[in-house]
């Protein structure tokens, strides 16, 4: 039994040994490098703009400026095109601005032999602008004078209310007690090890040929056809090995302009190739969200009523839009299913960097402020947390009013008592009484997350696979499913292992997606594939090893129902014997000159069906009031993601989720000026990102439960385990200090500010306590 | 329709503007160079060799010798394997050998910066040697103590004998004459325009890629992993585009080579790229052959027995071996089934450069012999060379007697009707009967050729097509057939586009093979492909084809059976209306949320058939007595080669056909000294390759068949148009100056002899006529 078993990664040879090709090491001898020339202003527009400088530069090889492109608007957002316009993705991007709308704006780009002459060409580009005043803060872009960013559309992007289950206002009136709590999530960024580089060329006058470190491969090339108007036949994308995207790749970036550039410069190789500096200004960041939440409950501990208004900014350009809004709201219906709730959201655009995909897209920042505000009402009545929760959470067997769906499986209960027992809840909260007071204080907290395991049905969600038989008894198996190193192709295999009873060596994953021939997949995003995958690959490799029994039988004149695979080899079940080995039956397929032929499978599957996962983090912290600091002493995630195809593999995706959390909880957060739209921090040094040094050791378990809409039980994990840690830890402050601090991150400058307006430490950071 | 149309090839662009890539075009920034330490001697084994200069050059990694191989021997020949002995190749190589057998032996090897470091550091390796003589000469190989070239294998690598129809002694007897002669063909090159090039490197610790300019990758993997000791799916070969085989591609060459030397050099990519001198001694060569032919012959015209004996050298090394003749030799059964036929065929050791495969397979050697001895036997009886032919080619209807099988299609009698026509053979050979005395000469000559359509019953015959539907309406198909410039991706295009009634321009052939991903097919050889991969494609297409319309009845609610594709519409038949374009179709089967799939279909076929195809060449000569110079006034080659797919295309396989047939005829022969082994024209300037302006004019035509076992009616077309050239040359020197010179190349130095020895000119080369 391959699925469960915490394999090998099927990469990891490639990659500790360095020799995995990512898209930097695909190179040409005649390569040509682009560099943007970026906005030095956040709000403006270009009056005059002058290359020649530029261009006349040795080494250069053009210039093109936003006179240079074409001029339709396109979205940039990873999601599979819509056939029905409510779902359709903003068009409000051209390759190349003359409408200045963040600092760092992308108004003109060089092509030159090299990075060192495009950097030089960039500083001969003379650009003068007309300034507007930034519209940064949500009060000025709602303004009602405010400028819209993009001419002829509202600053709000995207708004919407739903509700579900009794009347809302109703509930409210009859609950013992409302609480009112107001949040507000920072900008932070996906700091991936690889930054975004792709590069284009023409092998063919007809044809664009894109390498792309990208989630999206197939997305990339629908998108790029579009801006160019090329028929998507004609490009061609191919995604390397990946260094993480987080979702900062699951939107389509570099891939247009590197196209654009070949097919304007003769079918040249041009490659793009971000700074770190650029990758975080002039790709995407986590949607800031400020939110309003309302509870009513019952002195008996029910949730009968809530209310969220959120606002989320999307910055510059609308990406993925309102759309993370949106997703994040809906998670409220399958983590508290039974309260009757309304939620209302609005996205905003800003002159400050776009916002776009982000690990688990939208639900960190709405189930913080549910989750803080959850917390609050638990101590409203007095309840504890644990049983708080115990009591609203979901079960299997609710309905999720939202999708009208059941929930076919939820462990969230088993997670919380696992939790709980793991952090010793009851001996601490003891223990930790007498250190609420003084310097030095302890506190417990914890949250729950649930998060959905792909996109329907806001989007379709499909999936295919191939698989190959070799002449050596192994297979082959071609995905759409994209590697970017968070595991995927590994659990393909075991998949592939499971269902054709194959030994897991004997499974071998076509490790870059090449979209001429993969499967089509819409690729890496909302913690789908293993889940979408799974159906496509168990279809694949059903009908495969089907095909592998029928030429047994014809290679052995025994009847077919009595022939099994068995460790990769088949095996007569009447006899318990083992018939052949699987490169005797490989061998005369191919080879045999009358019989058999190449044993091939192939499946492509929608997944109509959506199954909600749960979860939960415990914190144990000592919160330093002098020096404004939160250590964690202890944390635990618990994980219900239905079967557990490879522990150790989703084991690091709870850590890297959890460390990610932890960065959002107490340091990250990208600074702008509220004045003039200036990024105080855009590299590693200032932009202050967790290293392992700053955390502390983590904790996880699972409640494995069986979804059955997966072919193997398995539901999402790639994006929740970032969830739930920043509410944990600022419940586990207010469980410390006795203060709701609703503003992430809880870094000493947000403490700083907290403790002196409680009077925990005076004006000069003195020690009050 | 797109079949029988001539579309411009799928990779005329590419190929125009330059930027079809090839295998040097794949760079590696670190890629090492290696060049083969060659013998200079013939035969021989080494004594002592001193590497230790070599390998302290500055710039040499490493070099190895015949002690670091492996020592398991294999064989080269391009064959896919074969399940039973009878069958199996020769195991006779070794990567590094310290056995000589030909001037150019391949002994150690260096590993270098660049090329001119290995190249200097091949002048630092000393060598000596045990010096045997050289055996070249069929009497010298056969003489009963001549040395082993393979110690403890016979020189003579292979022998068969076959008869078919009557009894033919009985047969001869029964002749009213019997008609003899004897007949040597040369050794020749292929001269394909790229020479061999590979290089190797492991993008894993467990895999090697191979990027190889092949005619057979999924050989190529199964072949390095035999010598290497590693399993086949830890092989990844890729073939981009190839600048020609013809043959000499079909052999495993290089691949073993650079695969053992990235795995020794810790997986870092190393490139040999050969020169044209390696190319020309050190691949292969095409088997010279001896050969006796006996025709027995009726007054009436019939011939009623024959009988062959041939000696075919294949060097240094098996390669092909002794099927090269056994190919050759069947071919008289589909050429002249009717009469009681005896083949008797031996294949030898030599110590000359390596035979292999060349175009036609043994084909060109046999039928030079039996069409000679034909027109002989013709002027025996004295009837006309054309009815002859007419009389006793094979017929439809006919039974090959080798084969058991009926030919289903044949032209040839036709084809021999049009050629006559073209060429004005009724008023020519009037003309010209004053042109029969004198020092200018004129003639007419003609040859039949027959051959197959891939290697079945010999070898399996497999081919394996998918295609898949771009959401742009176009297609994508993936073949394992292995374009090497002979066109065989734009055939499969076309047929394609046939069978989905699809426009030609909406069909995209994969351009590459890699043999983790494409469809299994043993390769280019045998002209087999547009005929094995036909029924491959038709499978994949109509599936393909019942998918889009099952998915356009799902969307339309019209019957199935209602619908159609007309050029690439979907159509309702009962309406005579189109209902909807195919790109309207394609991206409601991708991006409906809960209907249809992408939309695939594979298939892998064996083809149990093997279709015979024909053909004639006429040509009209003049020949210059004194200056012993040949020269073509018209030829032309007329074929059945089923339904043509591609008029323009098949014409350019008829020309390169008859300028590879006129070189072999006139001027091509690899010189090797028959006492030390020395080659003497191991290059482009001594070796005299035709060039443009070296041929005639060459026309061209085709009796269209419709061969039922193929899913398009065509057959074989890329070897066949080499065949008959020479015959008909020889038959024509024949014609105009009444000598039998039978051995090729007829070039002035042959004239000179043959016109000297039959006194037409003096001992000095004076004018005697």
């Amino acid at each position: 039994m391959a699925v469960g078993k915490s394999v090998n990664r099927v990469d990891a040879m490639a990659k500790v040994t360095g020799r995995a090709k990512y898209t930097e090491d695909f190179y040409h001898p005649d390569m040509l490098v682009a560099k943007y020339f970026r906005s030095s202003i956040a709000h403006g527009r270009v009056t005059a703009i002058n290359t020649k400088k530029a261009e006349n530069l040795d080494g250069v090889h053009a210039v093109f400026t936003y006179k240079d492109v074409p001029e339709n608007k396109f979205p940039t957002a990873g999601h599979p095109l819509a056939l029905t316009e409510d779902h359709k993705d903003a068009a409000d991007r051209l390759l190349l601005t003359r409408d200045v709308r963040f600092m760092g704006d992308e108004i003109a780009i060089v092509v030159a032999q090299n990075e060192l002459v495009a950097n030089e060409a960039l500083k001969l580009i003379e650009v003068s602008y007309d300034e507007y005043q930034p519209l940064i803060l949500p009060e000025d872009i709602l303004e009602e004078n405010a400028r819209q960013i993009h001419e002829g559309s509202s600053n709000i992007v995207g708004e919407h209310t739903y509700t579900f289950g009794n009347d809302v206002d109703q509930a409210f009136e009859k609950a013992d007690h409302v609480v009112e709590g107001s949040f507000r999530t920072a900008m932070v960024q996906h700091c991936h090890i690889e930054n975004h580089i792709s590069h284009a060329y023409m092998d063919d006058l007809d044809k664009i040929v894109i390498v792309s470190s990208t989630q999206i491969p197939h997305i990339a090339r629908r998108i790029v056809g579009e801006v160019l108007n090329i028929p998507l036949s004609r490009i061609r994308v191919i995604k390397p090995f990946v260094g993480g995207g987080f979702g900062n790749k699951q939107d389509v970036i570099l891939e247009p302009m590197v196209a654009f550039l070949t097919l304007k410069l003769n079918g040249r190789a041009v490659q793009i190739n971000l700074s770190r500096e650029e990758c975080i200004i002039g790709t995407r960041t986590r949607h800031p969200f400020y939110i309003d939440v309302k509870t009513g409950v019952m002195n008996d501990g029910t949730i009968v009523a809530r209310h969220m208004d959120a606002i989320s900014i999307t910055g510059a350009y609308a990406s993925h839009g309102h759309s993370v809004a949106a997703a994040g709201g809906s998670k409220q219906s399958s983590l508290y299913p039974r309260a009757a709730t309304s939620f209302h959201a609005r996205t905003l655009y800003a002159n400050t960097p776009v916002a776009g995909a982000m690990r688990a897209y939208g639900s960190p920042q709405i189930i913080y402020a549910l989750e803080c505000a959850t917390e609050d009402a638990a101590r409203k009545i007095g309840m504890d947390s644990v049983e708080f929760r115990l009591k609203n959470v979901a079960r299997q067997g609710d309905i999720n009013l939202l999708s009208g769906k059941e929930i076919l499986s939820c462990g969230l209960a088993d997670c919380l008592i696992k939790g709980r027992d793991f952090i010793g809840w009851g001996e601490k909260k003891k223990e930790y009484e007498k250190f609420k007071t003084g310097p030095v204080r302890k506190g417990l907290g914890l949250a729950c997350l649930s998060y959905a395991s792909g996109t329907y049905p806001v989007c379709v969600e499909i999936a295919g696979a191939r698989i190959a038989l070799n002449q050596d008894g192994t297979v082959h198996v071609m995905v759409g499913a994209t590697e970017i190193g968070q595991g995927s192709d590994t659990v393909v295999a075991q998949m592939v292992a499971q269902t054709l009873s194959f030994p897991y060596e004997n499974v071998l994953v076509v490790q870059a997606q090449d979209t001429d021939v993969t499967p089509f997949d819409t690729g890496a995003y909302a913690s789908r594939q293993a889940y979408v995958v799974s159906n496509a690959v168990f279809r694949a490799a059903t009908d495969l090893r089907e095909k592998i029994l029928d030429h047994a039988a014809v290679m052995t004149d025994i009847d077919v129902a009595g022939l099994d695979i068995v460790d990769g080899n088949i095996v007569d079940t009447r006899k318990s014997a083992q018939v052949m080995d699987m490169k005797t039956l490989a061998i005369d397929s191919f080879y045999h000159k009358e019989r058999g032929c190449q044993l091939t499978a192939e499946a492509s599957f929608k997944a109509t069906t959506n199954a909600p996962v749960f979860g939960c983090t415990f914190v144990d912290i000592t919160v330093n009031i002098p020096l404004c600091k939160i250590k964690i002493n202890r944390m635990i995630s618990v994980h219900d993601s239905g079967v557990i195809i490879n522990p150790v593999q989703s084991g690091g995706q709870i850590h890297g989720g959890a460390f990610m959390g932890i960065g959002a909880a107490l340091s990250e957060e990208l600074l702008i000026d509220p004045k003039t739209g200036y990024i105080y921090n855009n590299n590693l040094l200032d932009y202050k990102f967790p290293t392992f040094t700053d955390v502390p050791p983590i904790h996880h378990d699972f409640v494995e439960t069986f979804e059955p809409t997966s072919a193997y039980g398995n539901k999402a994990l790639g994006e929740p385990p970032v969830i739930s840690p920043p509410p944990a830890i600022r419940n586990a402050v207010l469980d410390a200090t006795g203060l709701c601090i609703n503003s992430l991150p809880l870094s000493p400058h947000t403490l700083f500010t907290a403790f002196k307006d409680h009077g925990l430490i005076d004006e000069k950071g003195g020690d009050n306590v």
